[in-house]
């Protein structure tokens, strides 16, 4: 299998995590986000909404990185994606929960403090930023809390959900995005960045 | 099972569809939004982060309607859920994509010409309709596409992912989603308004 995507990249990462984690191997494409590749007919061929990443399997072209986290679970017995009813279901709720309410706050942090930098193009809006840290602070105190009574977000082991939520937070110094309060985020967070999984698809400085 | 929601909203409408096209019985336990009764402690116990809807099933509390579809899903079978590892990742696919692009457009637009009018909590915020308006372009171009080449979004054929996706656009007149260009798109809409499940779950007017 082929993943079309861009390793510094919160989506791509995650994605090379869990396939790591799972223990299925995945051939990387290169989109260079700096450059605009996705966005050029080749790649929107595979997905026409040029985004990144994107698997292909055979002829399956799979874009959005939780279904593709789902789908790779789904190729070798792992306990990241329990074959179990209500496991799947409290793992979709938290990667649902990542793509309405806690990706908004994080990317906008990440897009303004670290994106904008590297990129070269402009400071950091100081709207933006205001509003992106109120977002984050709303879904974090939720986390928190859930992260205090438990050790990973489903059924105390870890899953998919932790790759998914977790996953901008590698991001989270050079993004400013404000943990210092959060304890029980900060260890769950602290235990996931000492996987081989996470440190050996980590992007190249 | 219970499902505590408010009719009227569209994570409420589409849970209660897809679960009348399932099969699956659902006691509906109202939430009324307008009176603030999702902040209350009693609903913050079952859904810390005071959103609609949420179904409990015994000791399972689970939130965020995408998951719950899917989990009602995997109660009786169905073509909607269908017990395929490919299937389910591209109905994930749709839904993860609702969830982080195709919601931010027609939630902007739902809430700025018909949330504030039934609320009567002010005028729409034209600079807010214009960004609704432009993120329901990008996304409504790409899945008009889609439908011109496909009945339904995923196998040719009904699915949650449909259920996900067309939700939004039971309000559309009221909120003024812009639709006229994307006659695949009212094709699509029609069918499914169409269906019992539909008609038979909608709000009280």
């Amino acid at each position: 299998m082929k993943l079309y995507g861009f390793p510094a990249s919160p989506n791509t990462w995650k994605v090379r995590a869990a396939a790591h984690q799972i223990g299925v191997p995945l051939e990387l494409e290169i989109v260079d986000l700096t450059k605009g590749a996705q966005r050029k007919p080749e790649y929107l061929a595979l997905n026409p909404t040029g985004r990144t990443p994107t698997l292909v399997d055979g002829d399956f072209k799979l874009w959005e990185s939780s279904a593709i986290m789902q789908y790779l679970g789904s190729k070798k017995k792992t306990p990241l994606w329990p074959d179990d009813a209500k496991a799947r279901a409290d793992i979709a709720r938290w990667q649902s929960w990542h793509l309405q309410h806690w990706s908004r706050g994080t990317t906008i942090l990440i897009f303004e403090n670290l994106v904008k930098k590297i990129m070269g193009i402009g400071e950091p809006d100081a709207k933006a930023l205001a509003q992106g840290t109120e977002l984050f602070h709303q879904d974090a105190a939720m986390l928190d809390a859930h992260l205090g009574r438990h050790p990973y977000l489903v059924n105390d082991t870890l899953t998919l959900a932790d790759f998914t939520v977790v996953a901008p937070l590698f991001h989270a110094e050079p993004a400013k995005i404000p943990l210092e309060k959060y304890g029980n985020i900060k260890r769950w967070f602290g235990a996931q960045a000492a996987l081989p999984a996470w440190q050996e698809t980590a992007p190249r400085r």
